[in-house]
């Protein structure tokens, strides 16, 4: 679908412009009117011949138009009347549709039957309905502000999309005080129709933004996120806000919102597989929106940091937290207390011109004789020499540097109340930098279902199918071959829990006591083992080397999504499985791998065995081949994979169909 | 010292003050003025009758007074006239003195020598001086400003030490913005005599004073400082915020302020010891005052926390950030984006009732229908009945709420703009109340200097006389009997780093073996051994078992520090040491093994082996007596002990005398 219309309509008509001023839907129809939209207005009002000073028309039938196609229609009546409204829009070629009304899904069980109607209608006649339940948006560089939400007048570069309309009330609040303009501001609502990787696919292409913010509650479809994002987000930063991340907040927003695709593990995995900015608060949000805003386009972002200051005991805080993000403090000038305007001015055009393209973070404490707005002044006539550079600032204080603040702000100079918060944006934005090495678009792989099955022979045949170096493994008979000592495990749908039922018989040292053992768990499991999906299976046992459980699971939203974790008395610690979309090449398989809590005992550290790292690599990417290619599996352990100097081997494994 | 006349003088002279206004000499007179002191004023000026329109003296001398002991003199005038001033303050029973002036430690090595002879005349005449090189104080209790930084009037609960002027104008000219005052300002310039444990014994006393607040670069008596704070924190909180915690901070902080004393390690666990909040930036410094200065006094703070919201959004995020703080989300009740004041008032009131000592916190977005101020009175009105608990507000969006947050922060409800700043900030008074359940006052033990050498079975006899379990270890002979496998070890001044040299011989399971190998290094190494400090050892080879690292080390300031690690291949990931002040008993010791990463290793977690923490706690104890009562062993290392299922045992040792 293109939404190029339906941002830049050739006229507006509010369903349910009203006279009385409290009113949602004259709100709406005021905010179009104050901000300056030139387009053509229409009030839709059965009672009254005028609203808010404008001719109304008495229905979407009476606009004086031969064609109305070019017409967005804002719809701000209770929920019962809405869906007759939308069928008037279809009559009438009317596509681009704002249902701002509530009512719908997060009302309860007629609510969402209304919203189930409402996405077979927009499905039926291919209407681009935002909403319902939604401020609606506003589109500051055609000065339209289709929403009930107070909004500053004049464009801006970066597009803001919130799944929750009062948390995008907020926002424009704050915008408001800081004299800061969206280009865009999209409210989600309840995403029955459009939804973010609609508009995502619309801002990708319109050049006037330059960085694309969200505050999601769910991801629809996760994998078509990956794809979109993937392509656009080295172009464009995309910065997400995803609430529900630790499991209390995830319940919450599921019964807030019956959001329901999409876990924290996957969306995580998600995001950095796409290059988002993930981050964690709207504290960030606002550090990172005043650096595009301010900033505009800057170059690529190091980790590097060098700091100039009149004051040593800040930059010495500053220091630290650099240190805590792990960033890289190449300089710290300290030109002291008695620092003037111009001494700041030399010293960082100093810096600026031999640093490369390192970061510059200027801190103020004001002093005696400190010149904050002069200084201000300074710093902005040297910025400007270096403009892809990303220089921010931090003044101390607030009635003695207010206006310094602002001045730097206003002129390309980003100035943070904090220094740690200018040092954790930079982090974002260097670790966005580093994932965007080695980003590659998504690409959904679609494969028909196949005919996997949960029987453990039928499973370590499939490891070889993909060249899984796995433990030889026989089903018993008193003629079969094994190598000792030996394990015996009964397997099958009743021995899922194998260690519980005493179905692993370990250190079998001889032909003799497999057969014992056969023989003795045979006659104790006389029942079980009639059942022929219920066997015995003879192994090598595997001595020494490093136990990992790895795995697969599929995510509704993201699709399949490897899991890596550590076996062993050590699980406990690195309880955490790290987890990765399932679109793995030994490239990306790589750089997991470096990321595993445990990646220096696989490197060998204080003299330990080292592990063969590339072969890790090759069995991530088989595994996610078989995950994509097997898409009736739900889930895949093997466990344990021994690590072993000499190779791996995967000990036990277990699917479910 | 007792510093209740410095702080509440009958008068205060001012040497240096100027009739140029732009000179910091006349800023400290017309500060003391302005704050409206109600005590005498004398200025101290050679040329002028009169000062700011008060009659100045030529001298101290000339103050018209008989008994000017009572009197607070600050010094505003070059260095190299200071000590002349302070000599005659001496001469005139003058004692309680600012030095502001600069020009000492801080600039090199003239500077640095006036410094050691200010220190000697502090010594010689018993002075009070605060300084040099500081803004001064300001005690606004009794409406006294001496210092050149501005401050409003008006009295306060909190007091504010800070090591750094500028971060001290910075704090106080964000304050003036709050309206908020404090009770002390103290600017610490060098420290050279009054320094800030000097400062918390006055506080701890002084009946306006709730909390402490302190900005530190460096700590000069560790031990003193733990024993203070560990006392005064219990009745009042204590935060610091101490730079140089990083190894480059730390490298910058001692460039910046000569500041020696305290490794970042042991001054991290010092504040641990002593129960006060270690913070670690500026933002949570203004976070906690708001807390502290909104609310006065408040109950108990637990970790569980109720949320009101209007936006179900908002609530999401903080339970995601109350997770991520590891505190516990009870409620959260979602009263929908048209809740009213009244709304507000009857949830809340409800929910105070019911909630025991949970600590709530009020969400507000502004929405269509939101009624800010009249929200933030209704809440006013119920939290005055419950003014015992912890109330916290945050309130989304800059313009539409900023008259509602002012009225609740005035009105003591501290109001947030990120509900993300009021969680962290209840983790922190969170955790000082767990460590405050066990907290004893810190000790300083001083025991002479004892006569341990770092011979090798000198130390294992050391180990046996503190009672540690040690591998048996005996000097090899062609007749020593020992158990097999045996180790042989080189030890001595010439194997300290015993594996480089090939001089741990192991797996020698029989006698033969051992004599064979002792007589084959004996021939390779005759010049070495010649030296009769350096021989073999036998002892029993240990099997199994979890290797861990433990010693100690002597930090100047605070102390001897225990140190524990994980050895093995583990090692490398559980890089970091723990450290604990090395003043244990058997309870602290046991909340230092819970706090170790590798703590559920000892648990015997997932069916691993189950270590005997008792014994690692006698044996951690055992280690701080003998820290404490050798304070000629500089460094002490076990490395490993083993531990084991059927019990601990010391496999080597080295010591650094």
């Amino acid at each position: 679908m293109d939404l190029k219309n339906f941002f830049n309509p050739s006229g507006v008509a509010v369903v349910g412009a009203s006279s009385d001023k409290t009113k949602v839907g004259r709100q709406v129809l005021d905010s179009i009117i104050k901000n300056g939209y030139t387009g053509k207005i229409y009030p839709i009002n059965r009672d009254n011949k005028m609203v808010a000073g404008l001719p109304a028309c008495a229905s979407l039938e009476m606009i004086p138009l031969k064609n109305k196609t070019t017409i967005l229609v804002v719809i701000v009546i209770p929920a019962p009347f809405v869906l007759a409204e939308l069928e008037k829009c279809a009559r009438l070629g009317m596509k681009n549709i704002i249902v701002i009304s509530a009512g719908f899904k997060e009302t309860g069980d007629e609510g969402a039957a209304r919203e189930a109607d409402l996405k077979a209608l927009a499905l039926k006649h291919k209407l681009n309905i935002l909403g319902p339940n939604c401020l609606g948006f506003i589109n500051n560089n055609k000065k339209l502000n289709a929403s009930f939400a107070d909004s500053g007048t004049g464009g801006g570069q970066i597009a803001f999309l919130s799944q929750s309309g009062a948390i995008g009330s907020a926002v424009l609040d704050w915008l408001r005080n800081k004299d800061f303009n969206l280009g865009y501001f999209i409210s989600l609502g309840n995403k029955a129709a459009l939804d973010e990787n609609d508009f995502l696919t619309y801002l990708a292409t319109d050049k006037k933004t330059s960085a694309i913010f969200m505050y999601l509650e769910d991801i629809k479809d996760g994998q078509k996120f990956m794809s979109l994002v993937s392509k656009i987000s080295p172009k464009k930063p995309i910065v997400v806000l995803k609430s529900g991340m630790s499991e209390r907040g995830g319940q919450m927003a599921k019964s807030h919102t019956g959001a329901m695709a999409g876990g924290a593990a996957a969306i995580k995995a998600g995001l950095e597989r796409a290059g988002a900015i993930m981050i964690e608060n709207l504290e960030e949000l606002f550090d990172l929106m005043l650096i595009f805003q301010a900033r505009g386009a800057f170059g690529p972002v190091t980790g590097d940091l060098r700091i100039l200051t009149n004051a040593g005991g800040i930059a010495v805080l500053s220091a630290d937290e650099i240190s805590r993000q792990k960033l890289n403090l190449k300089d710290s000038l300290d030109i002291l207390g008695d620092a003037s305007a111009l001494k700041y001015e030399e010293a960082l055009d100093k810096i600026l011109k031999t640093s490369g393209n390192d970061n510059i973070l200027v801190l103020l404490t004001p002093q005696t004789t400190t010149e904050p707005l002069l200084t201000a002044q300074s710093i902005i006539k040297v910025d400007k020499k270096y403009s892809k550079r990303l220089v921010l600032a931090s003044f101390l204080g607030e009635v003695a540097v207010a206006k310094a603040k602002d001045f730097l702000t206003d002129n390309n100079v980003p100035a943070f109340n904090y220094p740690e918060r200018a040092i954790r944006a930079v982090k974002r934005l260097a670790d966005r930098q580093s994932v965007l090495k080695t980003l590659k678009p998504f690409l959904k792989k679609e494969f028909p279902s196949g005919k996997a099955k949960s029987d453990y022979l039928y499973l370590f045949n499939l490891l070889n199918k993909y060249k899984f170096p796995a433990v030889k493994t026989l089903k018993y008979s008193s003629s079969v071959s094994v190598s000792y000592p030996a394990v015996l495990k009964a397997v099958g749908p009743d021995f899922l829990h194998k260690t519980d039922k005493g179905a692993i018989m370990l250190n079998l040292e001889n032909r003799q006591a497999v057969d014992k053992a056969a023989v003795n768990f045979s006659k104790n499991n006389k029942k079980i083992l009639s059942n022929p999906d219920n066997y015995l299976v003879v192994q090598p046992q595997v001595k020494g080397g490093l136990e990992i459980i790895l795995g697969f699971k599929r995510d509704a939203s993201f699709g399949p999504l490897i899991l890596v974790g550590i076996g062993g008395i050590y699980a406990e610690i690195f309880k955490e499985f790290r987890t990765v979309i399932a679109d793995l090449n030994t490239a990306r398989a790589l750089e997991f791998i470096k990321s595993l809590p445990f990646y220096p005992i696989l490197t060998g550290a204080r003299g330990g065995k080292k592990y063969n790292i590339k072969q890790l690599a090759d069995i991530l990417v088989a595994l996610s081949r078989l995950a994509n290619e097997h898409p009736e599996i739900k889930e895949f352990d093997i466990n344990p994979l021994f690590l072993r100097v000499e190779g791996a081997l995967a000990g036990d494994v277990r699917a479910i169909i």
